[in-house]
């Protein structure tokens, strides 16, 4: 029962339609009903300033297929991630303008202008190796409205690196750090900034690494405070927090 | 060497008492010199916008007497986490106004007004049990300036707790949510609101729980992406990330 | 909101007092404001079966006596888990009728009386260093209305003291299994009847039973198909999830 | 030596033709060349209520075939789990009447009617990836005789969509909520029902899921007392667990 | 139901007194009836070589006194592990004969002249910090009634302390070794001889020990094949294993 | 250095054909030159009674071939344990006489008679899933010359079963148990004989077995105190460990 | 700002170009500055001594390509490590010179001559499956200009292996000691000398190996102090430390 | 059996006093026999350039006495780590110029005048929590007969405090690294110097630092490979290792 329907009821009471007691049975299921009835993405969108998105891993090409493409018929920008190549051509044959990020394993489609939010977020990665995240987080952020500056191979045992991108990084409202092995690299960024630092532990590395928890654990026992700590490899997560952080989330 | 003594060293060069050569020797290891003269504390607060903090556990209260009295002389606000009843004895005997929080085993000093901070900062705990580390992000986000909105016991196993506080949650800029056994509720405010969920997993739990490992990964697996977490029990830690997101970083 | 209001305000709908759109404001939040006037723990016993119980641990004695007597005054049976010896004292002294058990750890108020529920419970425990976990998990049978069978040391490297109880076992509806080291009675016991069997994993042990992590994987591996677990040491709830079973939830 | 034997040979003993020294020696054994002798799976039947099941990860699809077409003479419902296409192909083109389940990995054969048993049995997941493992879960639950009511994709981070379904919820004799990730799904429906909730962690998710490790522990640490677990991606455990509780075991 | 009341029964059958329908109805619960009525220590005793034994961690020094002198009663051998200084006062003023050692925490009573089984039984230790735990397996040991060659502090960063002893290990039936840290010494022992090593990892150690967990791994994975291994800091366990091997188990 | 080659120096000092200094220049390294003359393969089967096995994971064809063939021209047995079926072809066509076991994965040799070891060895499975575990354990145990006693699909949910083969299991005079799941198994078996037992936990199982570790840890913890445990899968150690038991190590 | 660039902006200030206020602004940023302008390869190389290395698990054959060829160009020595076959083809056909090593995974290319580094480093392998790990620390050593001692298959299990490689041992000025399993050997070689041992955990095993954790804590937990451990299978690293060790790194 | 010893014993030989074939009886067990008469420190000295130490953590105070003035009577340094405040009284009252430091926890005695070693050392440590493992670090390398630069809270959320060091850094021969929580500090120090870092995980922190595993993970991940680990708050062993480094090892 949406708005419409809810003012519709109440005034059929007034009018002597029906009884107070019908009402209130009717009434007694409301907040699930209403919801049952309305569009479950759209009412998402409007409830977290988030639209809904594919997380593709695990699901078929056809599935893939058949969810953008229904999605997109809505007229909202719409988001795949963790899509495989041929995922990837399936809903680009499928769907007009929609676009494969084969490095971020992403599908996006823009169809929708997104009002520009504030100020720059920096995005940066320890090394190339973590790039795929990284670029997980651009796409999810651009499709977002958000202005992206990003910043790739600045390892913390070439601080020198790091130090010439201190203006830069001064400048960014929010910065999002992916970095795996030992994960330092959101801990020495924090230190050089006022902003929240988003900390991405990537899968990258091997042996001691165990797939991400040696810089998952790193960032979580950062000395810094200004960092949080998502999922490991979840370029996506970080992005939409940070536009949770960017977009003034009570207007 | 800080601005004033860097002018004096280049107006020395211009002025011709010392040579071009003797000020590029002196200005080799500059940006480190200069810093071994400054206030490290006041530059700390300067570049990241966070006061130092004493980190008290595994200090003897001599030690946190001392450094809490040293930098209460130099005028700002001063804040002491984890620290035990004998040790805040000790410093609110030693330091007049400060004040000892033993919930949250806090031991804070206000000397300076705060400018006052966007929007309001919930802080929500899921159990009683939670209520020392959530006090613990009160304490500290009260001392960074910020006005706190308190919501207790609203565990997921009884929702109509937490619905009847929706409009709390609706205005926050930020909220964080502490949390322990299994972590869900964190997870479940972000899916009603738009603005960031700071997750704090605390220790609170038995068996499974390993200490706060179960709300940790529970967090960390977060299906909504307007989540992320900081380390367990740090509630502290928690409402810098929250100040570091309401300031304006980059102003 | 309760009912009662819910039909004053439609009929004040009805009769003009207020319009439609005023009514319709005043729903806007209807679940949530209903549920912060009703009483909390009244409402959880009507929709889960379950009275409310005090966690003792990691509250201070004056905090439990608090909470205990205040649960008391509202003529309901009561129950405190994992309560101290000096802890249940205060609170005998304060509650008449109150009972410590304190090989369970428990304090327990009987003010009302339970109906019979179907067929008997069994409570078995592997070995005597397991009978503090069957403990608690009899006291909240017994006070939840359920006649318990206890069986003590059937541990199962001798298995003729499990098999003498095969009678037993097979006229229970529902059985609850407390073992601590390798956990395997839980699937040894579900290999001999028909009836449900919750496994409860016991910190008891050394070495490399991890604190009960060894027993929880062994119950969880259960190659038995009618075992389910709850969490190490968690007396109290295998005893509520059997009451959920042997009440008719849907009446 | 099933009872006829047995009958017969007191019988013997009581006409002479043997003695009671040579019918004592007959019996040294007998518990156990009884069961030699019969046959084991319907026994097993008998005794627990649950019919054997193959398990077939790790078994040729020559292996599962010959075990399916050997119980399926029996005349009894067969079930295979954990199938892959080919061996499911090759199941049903030798056992008429097999059916297979892509998405739930399921070879069921139905030969027998059972007998209905109580109440619907309600089987929910939290998100499409789940839906396997639910799906096990129904195939399975039906076999065994019960009515399924299926709820999919209601997730905790838009409570909307479960809450839609409470009056389903409501009516349920015991629930199954299979989930993955942070696995808060059976903490919140416990909070709403008062039937015993069956939690399955699944091992959807990436990263620090570990597999479903997040899921599993976030179930065990449930806060709502009616929730115990079974394995990861157990759904048929799951489902034989409900039959335990649902059908009368000492009947 | 033991062999007498086994023949009487039959006979009754034969001379009429019951017919085969009443005997058949009381040998339904047969073997487990039998156990109920015998000795249950005793028949443990028999059936696998090794006394009772007291665990008494976790109990109190009145239970263990209670358990210790009902079994000194029987007339047997008698062993607690684990035991406190307290408790082991409580047991010697109650039980004359009864010894404490304080290294092994061991309280052993000798009532009874054990054979002297096969070939000596050696016990090592890597370190001095180890022997608490080799001392448990020693007393329990020689309260077997085997004589023991005790070889200690023979860690394997000096291997030349251990080579020193190759003439003692060759003659050895059975070796047990107990070691912390790395837990290479039974690896290397069994390099050194034909015999079966009993690998004993202890809790010795700090850090990246894990409480043992290290040990244990180490030697799981030795790359030695005449190595088995028990559980943590169970110096007990291994010379019951041992002594099943040095006895003759099937005479 | 060999004992006559000693004699040989010390004769040569007396004799005064050599000075003591340069005898004593000469012993430095006797330990260590002596074992470099003899011959390591042959050295290592006097020493501990076990041949060279060439375990097979991680090398390629070509260098198994290689290595088997090298050590068949020696005369005695030879055995590669997890062969590839690629690699046992290629051994066989090259090696008359080896015998490729695709179920245990081994190729073995038979040359040499060995001598038959004291009673037999039982070798018990859990589940069939276990079969290629327990047949490396046979085939290792065969060819050290063991007359074996297998024993299949004896899993503790259907004690019957178990309780069924007590008499082969009473004549033992070794058991090596093979289970993965809960690991329930040995333990069970344990409690039946006086002979040690011998626990492999297998890689058996899904989800929370996580690949041997849940059976494992439940052998590890055994509350029978007549189990030893070797690695996950590790058949072929655990038939070497059972020969050093049953050879007489000593002679 | 290089040097050069330093001295002009001081001679202009000298010379009133400039003022001293102008010099100021010009400085603000100056290392990070002036490390941008420099070549980022050459300037590690400088500072830590080491080349820049192609990480290659991970990247395309392309990537390789792209990176070994524009490396090579400076003229410097340039290593590849965790090469596949494919990719080494790839940069072998464009870059002449360079050279593959399939065991080690490593493509090396050598065009300067490394000066004669101090005393031979030794790098030894518990067994034949440890080799490409040590082969690629032979490798990577080797370029860096070090003699290198190669000593393979001398696990503890066979110390005799070990002991007749002393007098090599005793004169290497570092040891690489790679071992897998329960990684025992490290420690072993440790007490038999006086030079630092690296100690390299290799993922050799399986089980409780856990991937090379087993020997990872193994080497972590060594009771000989001369031992530090680098990551799981990580023979470039352990080359690069001894490296370190082996140049004077302050000349 | 000491070198003055063998040469007696080969002089008795020449002249007569014992035969060649008594001197090979007294020399069978040489290096064994004479280990166990000689004094085993001396030797270990000698072997591996290190004393003797006593680790005190789990030993008696009258054991820590008595093992360290037997100690002190052979006339050289003597060590005594992880000594309680009662075990260091009791050894100073009893040992003349034994030394304790409280916040290292060694009691340290210096007979011996060290050979100056080369080049300085240093030590340094990310915050003051973790003092206590660097000053153990200092105490041991002092005590080798080290020169030591020591460094304090230089961690690198603040790496202006680290870059004002670089001057110290670079003159250092080895490095040791302290830190906790994250433990990035040792590769941001490595990628700034030559020289071997050897990183000392500490157990400093909360929640996920679990005792000190992240900075052990971060540590062995460090994507600087001139970094080494040993154990978590082995500030003792980095020094050991530290001067295998600066000692030549073949002289």
């Amino acid at each position: 029962m949406n708005s419409v329907a809810l003012l519709e009821l109440l005034s059929a009471i007034k009018e002597g339609k029906i009884t107070p007691e019908q009402g209130m049975h009717r009434l007694t299921h409301w907040p699930g009903e209403d919801i049952e009835f309305a569009n479950i993405d759209h009412q998402r969108a409007l409830r977290t300033g988030l639209p809904e998105v594919i997380y593709a891993a695990g699901k078929t090409d056809a599935q893939v297929v058949e969810i953008f493409s229904r999605m997109a018929r809505q007229g909202g920008n719409v988001l795949a991630t963790r899509a495989t190549p041929t995922a990837a051509e399936a809903v680009c044959a499928r769907v007009p303008g929609a676009v494969y990020n084969p490095l971020a394993r992403t599908i996006a489609l823009r169809q929708q202008q997104t009002p520009s939010a504030i100020g720059p977020l920096a995005i940066l990665c320890a090394g190339t190796s973590d790039l795929p995240v990284a670029e997980e987080a651009v796409v999810t952020a651009e499709l977002l409205g958000h202005s992206v500056v990003k910043i790739v191979d600045v390892g913390v045992a070439g601080l020198h690196r790091l130090l010439a991108q201190r203006e830069k990084l001064a400048t960014a409202r929010a910065i999002i750090v992916c970095a795996g092995m030992e994960g330092a690299l959101p801990t020495v960024v924090a230190g050089l900034v006022r902003a929240p630092v988003i900390a991405v532990p990537t899968s990258v590395g091997y042996g001691a690494s165990f797939g991400g928890i040696a810089a998952l654990l790193g960032m979580l026992n950062s000395c810094a405070p200004n960092v949080a700590v998502v999922n490991i490899d979840n370029g996506f997560g970080a992005a939409c927090f940070a536009h949770a952080i960017l977009s003034n989330p009570t207007s």
